[in-house]
């Protein structure tokens, strides 16, 4: 049935384009801060099988009951495949929101099923959050050093990053009042303060419990909506019966918080389903901005996550992903307390990360061609800022490699670092050459 | 394991918000255009089963072999589960981009692999091309009537639409020529010209064969970037044998044409897989921002439609398919012949749509709560124009009802124009009341 196609017309050169790209004239301002980083390149060489990566945020999928999920979804697709085939709500379907209430219920977090917003992944609501506050210019306040796929929302909504610190305990409340009267003085327009209070990723640390509400009364007294992302808050690694779960931000001020959930890292991130709690009217515009961005999220997905929370023991799911990444990162501490004596590391109670600082004198980015040709990789801490910063830190991922594996990368790891250290001592600077130019933008690795 | 939170401060009023919307004052420019319809809350009462709906976009999918799909996700999830429930490239599945090709191949297209971006549905891929390319007051020139979700989207990135004529041969090249040529005139920056050339929805006319070339070359001169949008194109009702597949833009002139597919008319819509070809830097940009929105595609949907295109009979599925839209396509026609003799009616040769036009004081906007309560629905024309105008036209889809309801609900819809014409007559002006305020959301009843 294939119609042969007239000869094409002359090729096209618009006025405005360049030889490689034509059309390069003719993009959106936003699309210029969008650029392919030379990190990028070197991670698909670190997807080799001989190299270690503590790069990547790929959960550990070989525990799920994969029997399980076949069976489930098998019976979804006879017993309800004309629905879960067809288009659905654009807020997403109504049994998995109620279900999306009661995983939250564990954090502590009251809500309805109405105020629940389903997207393709947390991404999409980072992504649609920001569509709907942001104008060019705006301030966005965020943790330093903050995830990289945040960082690349923000950048193509053109908004202007401001980094706050933070220490062992989380976001520092004292930094984020200077931070937010700094720029109110200023004059500018603070749209959104970006938080992940839980196992932070990059940096590994939790949010006291005692800081908790006095960030919540710091942006609520500036004016300022938090965006709460927690993808990790159910897989920490301490006794849960001693020490429970932390209270969710949006649980101490609902009309000041947007929350983001995920079933990636609790369930399997294949399905691509995240969710947004947030106040009513927020949903309502979360809602119409979805509809034009994907007119509504897959039934498929939905439905096959429904259907295995309602008739599988999800919970000892999490239970047992919890206690496969408390041995990883226990292997990540032990093998960088017997390797890398000369750095520091920050002490995740859960989550995936852990957040390197380097000895003085070292680039983390300049090293990493080097820490791929030995075998290992990571990501930069200049992935992580948005102001070019983070050049002594590197993040380490111990999700997806087994503990051993994680021990081999850490002291191939080691080793890089140690020949840099020695160079660095030598000659006042280390070896690795010219710094990468670019940023990095968030891919399925960096997650 | 829940931990109680503190009792929570005292709400929050930021001083810029309102009594219902605490944020109201915070939202980004582009946000006060997003609102939602009257006519929304009186799609959510067509969906009552004694409404005869046409007016939603939603496929027949009872034709679909559920027994073989859900083998295929059987065996796809026993044998590469830990594949499929993993993060994906922000390309997309490449064994499915391959496939793609095949695909387009049908229409002939030839292209490669790697200029294929899969989406969240075509609607994603819609957001992305508009997102790269549409600064605020940038001009997409598009089809009169034009789908309402592109509509949807060109308006989130704050473009001006300018509609241009279309009669039963497709968009009118002179017309074309003539409102480029007065857009540069005016300094205007056109971006995009948003086409469907078969079986348009909502026109239901197909762009000739003749004018398919005149189009792509006025384009081209222009140094307009043609975004060829074509989910219908495998779903035409003539014997093929005879007339062939009608050559997409795109194989005119592949570098200055964004090619949009989707697998949610020729299988299914519960995935929301559809996806860009483009040239190859546009490509790279698109992969770029997909990223940011969503990090990556589901895996799970791609490699279910990659299972189903490879082992099943997908060419005879769309056959059948083709033969279910026929029959109820003619069914409309008759009933409209039957029923309708005042109004005028395109005739589909594909796809899911007609187009009608009301005899003249008629206003197919006004009318749509009357004809819910003669338990019919549509979409009135006014939903399809970005400039306010379509009030005497309604969109009728025959994709979803059978052939008996759809001669029923247009018996009921003519009663409902009947009583209109009377009133008219007497009176000069319809009896439907005042009309409804708002521009119509895309959601999935008007895919």
């Amino acid at each position: 049935m294939t119609a042969s196609p007239p000869a094409p017309q002359e090729p096209l050169t618009p006025g405005r384009g360049t030889r490689l790209d034509p059309w390069y004239a003719s993009y959106a301002e936003r699309t210029h801060g969008m650029k392919a980083s030379e990190i990028r390149a070197l991670f698909s060489v670190a997807n080799r099988p001989e190299v270690v990566s503590l790069a990547g945020g790929m959960p550990y999928l070989a525990g799920l009951p994969m029997e399980i999920v076949a069976e489930v979804t098998d019976r979804l697709l006879r017993e309800r495949g004309a629905v879960a085939l067809q288009y659905g709500s654009g807020q997403g379907d109504v049994a998995l929101r109620e279900q999306i209430t009661t995983v939250m219920a564990e954090e502590g977090i009251t809500s309805h099923p109405d105020d629940v917003v389903v997207t393709t992944g947390s991404q999409q609501a980072l992504d649609l959050v920001t569509r709907i506050f942001v104008d060019p210019g705006d301030v966005v306040v965020a943790e330093a050093p903050s995830y990289v796929g945040a960082l690349g929302v923000f950048r193509a909504y053109q908004a202007d990053v401001v980094h706050v610190e933070m220490d062992d305990d989380g976001l520092v409340p004292e930094a984020l009042e200077a931070t937010l009267t700094r720029l109110a003085a200023e004059g500018r327009r603070v749209k959104l303060l970006y938080t992940v209070p839980n196992f932070h990723n990059p940096g590994g640390t939790t949010l006291s419990l005692e800081r908790r509400p006095q960030v919540v009364e710091i942006a609520r007294r500036h004016g300022v909506l938090v965006l709460e992302d927690n993808p990790y808050g159910l897989l920490g690694f301490d006794d849960l019966t001693e020490n429970p779960v932390m209270p969710a931000l949006h649980s101490y001020n609902p009309q000041g918080v947007v929350y983001l959930g995920s079933f990636s890292k609790t369930f399997a991130p294949g399905y691509r389903v995240g969710w947004a709690l947030a106040p009513h009217a927020v949903r309502e515009r979360l809602v119409l901005a979805s509809e034009s961005a994907i007119l509504c999220p897959s039934n498929m997905s939905q439905m096959s996550i429904a259907t295995y929370l309602s008739t599988c023991d999800w919970r000892g799911q999490v239970k047992s992903y919890r206690e496969v990444y408390r041995e990883r990162r226990d292997a990540t501490l032990h093998a960088l307390a017997e390797h890398m004596p000369h750095a520091t590391w920050t002490r995740p109670a859960g989550g995936f990360y852990t957040w390197v600082t380097l000895p003085e004198g070292l680039d983390a980015q300049a090293m990493l061609p080097r820490a791929v040709t030995e075998l290992v990789a990571y990501v930069p801490g200049t992935a992580f800022y948005a102001d070019g910063t983070g050049h002594r830190y590197m993040r380490l991922s111990y999700c997806y490699p087994t503990p051993e594996r994680i021990h081999e990368g850490v002291r191939r790891l080691a080793n890089v670092v140690n020949a840099e250290l020695d160079l660095v001592r030598m000659f006042g600077t280390g070896g690795a050459g010219t710094r990468l130019a670019g940023t990095l933008n968030p891919g399925p690795n960096q997650a």
